[in-house]
């Protein structure tokens, strides 16, 4: 029996989670849970999985019998073997290197967690033996062709559906609304990484994972629309042969892969490519221009320092504004564009120095003079 | 240095085997050579590479200072390290089951091998310990996907061009010449295997060799075309994750990667995939009614015992006519059907009832009533 804690159980990531180890009754024991907002849903949760350890977000207002923890020590208790770090935003951040230096696997969903402090979480990981196994679809399907490789891969390639709006002008954009950014044409997600892939944030955010993931130079990191989404992306090693790996869009199926690594599982729940009738696979390198918030995410990864930090913070703010009727969909870029020129980069920042800089990013960005910015563009 | 035995090095494949050798001069040796009936390449290859051991199909013409030996004692001399078996037709059989008895590392490009003898050789190679490198590239795309894979795959899809006369009615089928036949859309390759492409034959080959290769139950094995031939080939997993290989359509590339197996070798003169354009990629499921040869090929397979090496007989025979224009493109499909049909089946046969059927479908095909069995279509 594997013993997992799961840190955002009652998120979109972490339901999923709860799906795949509800499958496999003999394979996990659910140990700790950490969950969000949704107190019916993680009474629930409780009563089925039986945790011994929890966190919650907000007060329980139901009895609960095993020990309430905060997520950093359920992450490193000992008896747990894998923490999978389903958080969302800058959540998962301290509870995850809690893990990594306690030498502990960490399954991860968050990816925040090493686009505001890839460099530190990347030379703890190696100092403490602590593997992070990539859960996001893209750095799983890299990861997979990774497998068996002894040679280091030359390029990645990470696909992108180009979300709901990649085919409007510049007009259109400006008069999308929520519900529309919501509708992800392929992939069911939640609410704030769903705004993201409407941006393409999320893919500038995936190259930055990928980037210390894999260790890989930015310039071996690109993207290609493939509004399939049935390759999750792809490497190419150096004597020129690529690996792809396949599936239809469901999270389920990168979740189960941490779970189950090495080996794969067998699940009647998870659906299979149909090749009986014609499939067509198309890609095609991304404009970088029209999407800002993409460039904006690529030059704070390459910049470095406390810049990607303050990426994430302002657009988290900015996403929650949007949600909230706010501002328009356009001003997320203007409002991520204008916190960053305003940051005083640290480079090789410690810790400390990167949870300052996403308050101060938080900070200035829900006050950030967002009309004003649209007229002087 | 590995040091290499080439057996058919006169061959297209086995040029291209040179071509990656001479790319890595402090990598390997060239020990031994065998040659067709190219005698003035076969005399151009000693003098670069200088091997210890010859064998030539008819008697060289030249000067040769080193031993001449049959194929089957080139392949076990015990300096070789890897037997590379890129003769065509039956003539790999006999060394290539030599080189495996002697526990060696054979990598196969022959696969009329695993196709005539599939259940000897397989249980040849467990008991001795032989390892058989698929040079094929769909076998070698399978292969590079099952690498650092613990589970068994549990579907594999081998791509096919669909050759050079996919959408062709049965009428224009009848009219093809050989020249257009030899003409195949994507892949630069030998004279039989071109013609095995044009009728769908080279798949259904591919199928038995993968039937054997890999442990795959028939039923478990599909054929999608997939024109543009990037993806090489697909495996699914139990999981419902699938990995495919792609590359640009060149050999060298398949046989670098046995060469380097388990590494990878930048190498500048394999050319690598473009993706700055629009690449679209399309798969559908073959039509086994259109070409005959495929589900005679499949069929033959699947019976077992001494038909598959009537079938490679008999196609031997008929693509040898076809070129030298004694019968028509749809005859082929005549000559192997009418053999196999005429053939008696000795299930789990030795070496020597295969090597027996094959004499004995040759001779048949050879003087097959072909005029005939046209009419009465």
């Amino acid at each position: 029996m594997k013993k997992i804690a799961l840190l955002g159980s009652t998120g979109s990531i972490g339901q999923q989670v709860l799906d795949v180890i509800r499958a496999f009754p003999d394979k996990f024991e659910v140990m700790g849970l950490a969950g969000g907002e949704n107190l019916e849903l993680l009474r629930k949760q409780i009563m089925e999985f039986q945790p011994k350890m929890l966190y919650s977000l907000v007060k329980p207002d139901f009895n609960y019998q095993g020990q309430i923890f905060p997520m950093e020590e359920i992450a490193v208790h000992p008896e747990i073997d894998l923490v999978v770090v389903a958080t969302s935003g800058k959540a998962g951040l301290s509870p995850a290197l809690a893990a990594i230096r306690a030498g502990k696997t960490v399954a991860l969903a968050n990816k925040e967690v090493l686009v505001m402090a890839g460099e530190v979480v990347s030379q703890e990981a190696n100092t403490h033996k602590a593997q992070i196994l990539p859960l996001d679809s893209e750095h799983s399907a890299i990861w997979q062709c990774l497998q068996g490789e002894e040679t280091e891969p030359q390029r990645l390639f990470l696909t992108a559906s180009g979300g709901p709006f990649y085919n409007y002008s510049p007009a259109q954009l400006e008069k999308v609304t929520a519900e529309q950014a919501l509708c992800h044409p392929v992939w069911m997600m939640g609410r704030k990484i769903s705004i993201d892939s409407a941006t393409l944030m999320n893919k500038g955010l995936e190259v930055i994972e990928a980037h210390w993931l894999f260790a890989i130079p930015w310039e071996n990191i690109e993207i290609l629309i493939h509004p399939q989404c049935i390759v999750h992306s792809m490497v190419e090693f150096a004597d020129g042969s690529s690996k792809a790996q396949l599936s239809i869009a469901d999270m389920r199926l990168p979740i189960q892969y941490t779970l189950s690594y090495p080996q794969r599982w067998p699940n009647p729940q998870l659906p299979h490519l149909d090749w009986s009738g014609i499939q067509t696979l198309t890609f095609k390198p991304v404009d970088y221009d029209r999407f800002p918030c993409l460039k904006l995410a690529l030059d704070a990864g390459k910049s470095g320092g406390t810049y990607p930090a303050v990426l994430c913070a302002a657009d988290e703010v900015a996403v929650e504004l949007f949600l909230s009727g706010k501002i328009a969909f356009t001003d997320i870029a203007r409002i991520v564009q204008g916190t960053l020129e305003k940051h005083h980069n640290i480079s090789q920042p410690s810790l400390e120095e990167i949870l300052a800089a996403d308050s101060w990013a938080r900070e200035y960005a829900t006050s950030y003079p967002v009309s004003k910015a649209r007229t002087s563009d």
